[in-house]
């Protein structure tokens, strides 16, 4: 017996009476489905083609034709014209869970990488902690590499659970007030978690395969799937660039910055607590912090400003804004936990755990934060070199 | 008829007389070759596989048994126990042009995302130029994808120009100084343009990725080769960090930073010819530039600094200083073609082209040398935590 395959399709209704002009969506079968629940006619419904993808080919992609053969028969579903706001439904939750797939995607290239950076032979190390060849873990580069993967990602993890959290506070906390606050912040934090953790994929597959040499390059070794896997994650739900555009667009111009700002007192707040700690690590935070927190504002109260007089200008940083956004809202949940792991560790908890949370933020600090000077000079001084060249001189 | 294949192999002569313990480079025929010139005997050289390989796909890697039927022949080629020498006669040639193999998929992959963005109509500008949906080169973000590929392509193949100009001065100059210090400038520079522009073109083949959105995760669209074929670059022929050993260690190191030195005062000589100039381009330029250069040289003093006392230290930012080096070089040879590019301007000679080379030089100056003080800090501020953590909390 033929399983059933159920497509659900956003369409036009052809020859539909006034009123009725809208996208509704449809659920189409592949077969008919008889009185008794048994399969019945084929409906004109095809796969006419599988698309040959760089990555996720565990999920095929197909070229569907409706109705080519006599037409074929759908079901509403919901009322009619109500389709893309039913689809938004589903893509709304689903850019969260791509930025989830980004995370999980780095955290597994992270692990093949330090396996084999353990086993893998080659050279003595420039401190000459090993006599003779070593693995490659011990050489400062590859550590160097192990690091950023393993900052990133811990960092966009760290950024992606507190979303999760708003969210649920916005959806089951008792107190109305709070329920909004938190639908706000979670609705900020969408297009971080998606297009940073995404973007944040990229860099971390490709650093992955890197730290394999030659064995990267070879499909068997499996480094290589995650860097043709991840690619898909800035793309699909809404590339990097419809993620920053929401971010300007709704979530910076429309109200003059006002939750940009009011994420940046929320750090400014983390900042305090960090200046009132005497370790190195929280002191290199709060300095690398506190300059990405001011690059941030600069750039958002840039964008609010140009907003309605150069929509040019505005949107020429947005990819660049919504990575120093990203990069900054992860380095502030990293500044959390290491403020967490440093009261854990004097209280004696879990030592190991601890002091590896510790350098991990401050690594986050001094390698990932410091990027964000060189993307605040892009947005809020570069904007107009962006659109510049003439069209005809591409 | 069958052609004959030849193995160019690298081993060590077993069972040779002492001294001979070296490796040495041998021709291995696949066929014997007969005293008439026709194919003899089959030698006892064989390819037992093909390697899946993630890109380069017309250029098969093999694994290949000599002498595991009884003995392969081989012709040494040269002396014994100069195989490695000979190789690196190859290898030091095959280094820059692997860079020049980043700069030329980079040039394509750039020619095809402008090709699609002309084409792909969607959603209105945001400066409303156009009524309607218009074609994607239209949006802002598109555009600073499309201007972040052609000046990094554009500063990376000035950069390749300079070093080859530098070589064949090297060789053929007639005054022996100036052989000389073309030598030492020609070896100062390999690393940044194999390095450099290999991780340019894997930043620019995804973009053209991105540039096409859905379509180019499709293999058929030609973007996402471009993407898998890049990534060999970055590792073969010396990956990236080997390249960053070379500039730390044997031309940073060595001689107390005194290449990079030299280096950074012709930069300094170009930008006094910038301080001349009254346009905006030039003052964005030299305000860029200078801050990259002193970046650049605070970088190298503390490598040079940490040398002999703290190797792990001075080699824990070697990336990110190769990284910064050819960022510098290749920002100063835009600024040495934006000042060209004015005055025959200025001259009335190709406007069109002319003003093309000043806007992507500017960019340049705007959006890619404005990462050097991130990387700066990375370097010079940071280099302990990228050893901190243990060897078993990975």
């Amino acid at each position: 017996m033929s399983e059933n395959i159920v497509h659900l399709v956003l369409a036009r209704v052809v020859g539909a009476p006034e009123g009725v002009k809208g996208i509704s969506l449809f659920i189409v079968p592949k077969f008919m489905v008889n009185a008794d629940g048994s399969l019945g006619a084929r409906n004109d419904a095809h796969c006419v083609s599988i698309e040959h993808k760089m990555g996720i080919k565990a999920s095929p992609t197909a070229v569907l034709q409706f109705g080519d053969n006599g037409g074929a028969i759908g079901y509403l579903v919901g009322q009619e014209n109500r389709g893309l706001e039913y689809m938004f439904i589903m893509m709304n939750a689903a850019r969260f869970g791509v930025g989830v797939q980004g995370i999980a995607i780095a955290e597994r290239a992270y692990q093949k990488a330090v396996g084999y950076a353990r086993d893998r032979v080659q050279s003595r190390p420039v401190d000459g902690s090993v006599a003779g060849s070593a693995a490659i873990i011990h050489h400062p580069d590859v550590r160097r590499m192990l690091m950023t993967m393993r900052s990133l990602t811990e960092g966009c993890r760290a950024m992606s659970l507190v979303a999760a959290a708003a969210y649920d506070a916005a959806h089951h906390h008792p107190d109305a007030d709070t329920r909004k606050q938190n639908q706000a912040f979670y609705e900020f934090m969408v297009p971080l978690v998606k297009g940073y953790s995404t973007e944040m994929s990229l860099e971390v597959t490709d650093l992955g395969v890197q730290v394999h040499g030659g064995m990267g390059f070879i499909e068997e070794t499996g480094a290589a799937q995650y860097y043709r896997d991840a690619k898909i994650l800035t793309i699909y739900e809404g590339t990097t660039a419809i993620q920053a555009n929401d971010l300007v667009g709704r979530k910076t111009l429309r109200d003059g910055a006002l939750m940009p700002k009011a994420v940046a007192a929320q750090i400014e707040a983390t900042e305090q607590l960090l200046a009132q700690r005497t370790s190195a690590a929280a002191a290199v935070m709060l300095k690398r912090l506190s300059a990405a927190r001011l690059a941030f504002v600069e750039s958002a109260e840039f964008i609010a400003g140009s907003g309605k007089g150069n929509p040019n200008a505005a949107f020429a940083g947005s990819v660049p804004y919504l990575m120093l956004a990203g990069n900054l809202v992860a380095g502030w949940q990293m500044a959390r936990s290491l403020m967490v792991a440093e009261d854990k560790l004097a209280a004696g908890e879990e030592a190991a755990f601890m002091s590896a949370k510790i350098a991990t933020a401050r690594f986050y600090a001094e390698h990932i934060l410091t990027r964000a000077g060189g993307l605040r000079d892009a947005i809020v001084e570069g904007a107009d070199s962006v659109t510049a060249l003439p069209l005809e001189a591409f």
